[in-house]
């Protein structure tokens, strides 16, 4: 290329040309930086994300860039909204045989959960049985998980009656009781469908991965507890769901005799043969039906031993009575006004965030197992709709179970249409058989629940997560710790203020470091990361690592690159009488820099131009520039010390010394 | 290098050696990354942080490695604590008479000043010039500023009667509210202490630059109407410190006649004397002191017309007995028990912060003036330490004034030496003078504190915020509307929400980018800052700019990477019928992941993999192929995913496609 005209010219000529040559395209290279057009300006930012929340963009169209008439595109609307629209034209009579087996399977393990969770939230047994029809039915016309099953899951249950016995106690009155709960619901359900259409899927995101492992640890605990009433029989038993006062009450009564062995002996033998077909379930993955329908066989069983032996008498509490027919509805007792709204918005609140963390967990893993893509957001609508819609039904909060979720898909189930059958099937019995339950003991429903417990403990997982994170840890740890032993509530807090303290913390104390260029390349590491990284003697070479160049760690990156100017300017005069002549600051990891920032970098420049030392600043990024340029601190320092890389910072600072030694 | 055998193959075989060469030195350099030490360990972190809080690294000792006798460590400990043990051997004569003059001008401003914050404070004027005496005495043995001027500020007075006055009103028990002021003071002077004993000078910068030039002018602004009482002479004034309580108390005190109009007419004479003279100091930088003495002539000019004209009998409010004297001891008045220790608690850390924020920034703008540094930690220890000496000997809060330091720096001061003689100056007066003070008008305060407030309202700064940054710009605006139209506390508090809002915010939406190589260079960069960015079909580049990949953005950021695959996907598929081969991600921006963010990782490496792209990770940092290896995510994607930098991957992709290629 041009190789004629230099032949002509000297070898020191040739390397001057040289020299000239890469400092043009140096400068234009830095021109390129700072004429990078402007970043879009945070109206335009705020704008873009509004019009995506309102009117997110329809993937289909985007990639086949097809004009769409209005029907068509309200068709489109509607398939988003209902996805059975779409997989129902493809629906076949193959699938269908799989997700009935899958359905009366799912079926035979709800119908005694969903009477064990009611009695965990304090409600009366049908009210689990109904949360376990209408959901279902909504969610199978709008969600699009295909093995999520859904119904009460144990810790939405434990969670509602902790926070709502605080505003009424459901012993005193429980008709008041159950329409704060009501409320709650359709609260929960606004939160869920409101989070879904203005796009907050993230909002749920703020419970952290370790911070829920705590809490469903802690929540499991705290339930398997409360069990212990059930499964002894006490009458007397307190409100409270941290460990210390459920242990001292369990005491006091069994100090007190306040307790019937007999509950407690056909709890357990029952417990012991969950937990064997759940042993065995496990093991051997063709036996997955096992576990799956214990429960049902262990409520026909000790209902049948109860009726015969007439144990009832004998302080074996029973179920009694439960209401049969279809869900009544509730619209009439939600309580929109009223002394407690504040109390049920806040806990609804907190529910439908508990509810929708375990709804996205299990319906994202299961989909990832399957390989499809699972839409937070429109999930979120979904099980916003069926809990307000179970509001309206005489249905509690409802959302994805872990433990029936599991065996809805070893079920082979294929669409959501098992929990369509799943809910008839619920329906059916709510019509036909459930004065058959009247005699079923109250402890076999405490050891159902129990024996779905250890799924929600996933110590393997806690200790990973030591291994990998321990602030992570912490944030587990706390979340566990505060559920344990003071409430639902402050463990949730404790979880999610650790977990932000650690993104301050990070903000506050960023990362900052000194480079040195890696062997034979052109890229500059970290020196105590990279050992055999290359210093430059008398040129800085220092990487802000933090996304802002904030108010909260502007002074902190100051203090830090004074201090290893001064040892740096130390250690050189001390061996080469030397000094700093430049420090280059590599600014391709700042996002962004506030007016702190710029002040302190202003202030930088002056206390090192007043020793002497230039600042020269290596790939700032297009707001980074943008700022720089409009609060006219550029013109200021001279457009001169921008460069593209650090490698280019430095061959210029290196030239300029050159320069600056042959010129004396 | 090595050209001699290579001369005897032919050029595919030297070209094949080169790829072969290059490949070994990727993989080499890779290793470099796989097999960089560990990085310290968070208990190691969290010890350095705390030995470097109690043992901090003494400059001296490291630079020139002395072996220190404990005598010579103990003196250079106390020369630490003391730096007047350092500057006062060197003390001349000629530095003296430049101290003495900026002193004595100091204290001619200081007297008038005082007497009207301690009015601002609803104390007696004495306290405010005792707080003139004993703070910047101490502060002269401990402080390391040059310039700053110490004693009560009006932020801080008015903050502290505006906080007090919901604890104890002052009209109504003035002895109580004073013992809580003390109480007060004692708590801010041991915050302060602490503080800057334990390193926690960053708490201070939560209040970032934005929100105090908003907080300053909304306080500026709350003061000034509150100066509306003394103005006017109006008796029955409100207490709170809003804009609609204060003018709604001064337009019904007007309305039914509860003013006197003379004194309205004394002080805004006097306030146009001292304006028209602060006007003529800024533009004749010679006659600084004109607005210097210019209060203390206007206290005497007005003293004299009150006693020559009686004028006290009509309606005029003097300031009547202030107690002389020594400041007397206030020990036994601390009030470290009882019921509003944790409201005088809470008030003295908010106090002690504000007014530490406002020394700090006058003292460091004034040092790099003349080029020094000031150790922010040193400073809150002597602010703490003044403070609590204070609380001993009847002061308020005091800290570094705005007015009186900017005086200080015009006289030409030298040394701390200029608030020595302040403070004599003011103690002498206290035991002569302040007998003559009978009759000065309380109108003439109002119009001293009014003509400082000018200086506290930066409206250029506020402009020049909005320019740079939109977000801080809220937060400004937020502080001076919260101080404005709610109280002092609502001002922080919206100023310190909005400034942790942004934080979280960009970790919650990080910023992603599509990137692409720039011409003629290794480099890649965002393909919307450089439009002339080329990218490489079938491999997407993506860079990550956050600093945490975690669980507050890690879903977001899964989704990203997942749209633009799937739109680069369809427009591949449309154009030239291939599909995406790699997804290269560019972690040099990534300092810590979490579990979260390493199970989003390890789903998008199935998800990319069951579509048959590979999924490479570019120069990953230290502590996130710590935790990749921690968590044996390496293990199960495999090593060879992981590059140096984004050019050696994007070099490894296009080389393996090749052989792919060459394969067919």
């Amino acid at each position: 290329m041009g190789s004629l005209p230099t032949e002509s010219l000297s070898v020191e000529e040739h390397q001057q040309q040289q020299v000239e040559m890469d400092d043009t395209s140096r400068t234009e290279r830095a021109r390129w930086l700072l004429n990078s057009p402007d970043p879009p300006s945070i109206w335009h930012e705020l704008a873009g994300s509004i019009r995506e929340a309102f009117f997110p963009r329809n993937k289909l169209s985007s990639s086949s860039r097809v004009k769409q008439t209005w029907r068509r595109s309200a068709f489109s609307f509607l398939r988003g909204l209902f996805p059975i629209l779409n997989w129902g034209r493809n629906y076949k009579a193959s699938k269908f045989k799989s997700d009935l087996m899958a359905g009366l399977t799912l079926a035979s393990l709800s119908i005694p959960q969903s009477i064990g969770y009611a009695n965990l939230a304090k409600l009366d047994p049908q009210y689990g049985l109904y949360t376990s029809v209408i959901p279902p039915l909504i969610y199978a016309l709008m969600g699009s998980s295909r093995e999520i099953a859904i119904g009460p899951v144990a810790v939405v249950s434990m969670l509602l009656s902790a926070l709502m016995q605080n505003v009424q106690d459901p012993a005193a009155d429980p008709v008041a009781y159950r329409k704060l709960v009501f409320t709650v619901t359709f609260f929960a359900g606004v939160f869920q469908s409101v989070f879904g259409l203005f796009r907050l899927g993230f909002l749920v995101d703020f419970l952290s991965h370790a911070a829920i492992v705590g809490f469903m640890a802690g929540a499991a605990i705290v339930i398997g507890l409360q069990q212990l009433k059930g499964l002894l029989g006490i009458s007397h038993f307190t409100n409270k769901t941290d460990v210390v006062s459920v242990l001292g009450s369990v005491f006091s009564s069994l100090h007190h005799s306040y307790w019937y062995p007999l509950n407690f002996v056909l709890g357990c033998s029952f417990l012991i043969f969950l937990l064997i077909a759940r042993f065995i379930g496990r093991r051997n993955k063709k036996l997955f039906w096992l576990p799956a329908i214990a429960p049902l066989l262990s409520v026909i069983l000790s209902t049948l031993i109860v009726y015969l032996t007439k144990a009832d008498k004998h302080g074996v509490k029973i179920v009694k009575h439960i209401k049969g027919g279809l869900n009544p509805s509730s619209a009439h007792q939600l309580q929109l006004t009223g002394p407690h709204l504040g109390q049920t918005a806040k806990i609804g609140l907190i529910s439908a965030v508990v509810a929708l963390t375990e709804a996205i967990a299990v319906g994202r893993s299961f989909a990832s197992i399957k390989g499809y893509h699972l839409d937070g957001n429109k999930e979120m609508v979904a099980m916003g709709f069926m809990n307000i819609a179970g509001s309206l039904t005489s249905c509690y909060v409802a959302t994805g179970s872990f433990s029936r979720t599991a065996v809805n898909f070893s079920a082979g189930c294929q669409t959501v249409v098992s929990n369509i059958v799943m809910a008839i099937t619920v329906l059916l019995s709510l019509e036909l058989f459930t004065s058959l339950l009247y005699y079923t003991p109250i402890a076999i429903l405490a050891s159902i629940i129990l024996s779905a417990l250890p799924g929600l403990i996933d110590i393997n997982e806690a200790i990973n997560i030591y291994k990998v994170d321990k602030l992570d840890f912490l944030a587990c740890i706390g979340a566990f710790l505060g559920v344990l032993f003071a409430s639902v509530e402050i463990g949730l807090l404790a979880a999610v203020t650790i977990s932000f303290a650690k993104i301050l913390l990070n903000a506050v104390r960023p990362g900052i470091e000194l480079q040195g260029r890696l062997p034979r390349t052109d890229t500059y590491g970290d020196i105590s990361q990279f050992p055999m990284a290359i210093k430059t003697p008398g040129i800085l070479t220092i990487r802000i690592n933090s996304a802002l160049f904030c108010f909260a760690n502007a002074n902190f990156i100051r203090e830090r690159i004074m201090r290893w100017v001064t040892e740096e300017q130390d250690e050189l005069e001390e061996t080469t009488k030397r000094t700093i002549q430049a420090v280059i600051i590599d600014m391709s990891n700042l996002m962004n820099i506030d007016t702190s920032g710029i002040l302190v970098l202003e202030e930088l420049h002056k206390k090192l131009a007043s020793n002497g030392i230039e600042l020269v600043m290596a790939s700032p990024r297009w707001q980074v520039i943008h700022k720089l340029k409009s609060a006219k601190l550029l013109d200021r320092i001279g457009k001169g010390c921008v460069y593209l890389s650090v490698a280019e910072a430095m061959e210029a600072c290196l030239a300029s010394k050159f320069a600056a030694l042959s010129n004396c």
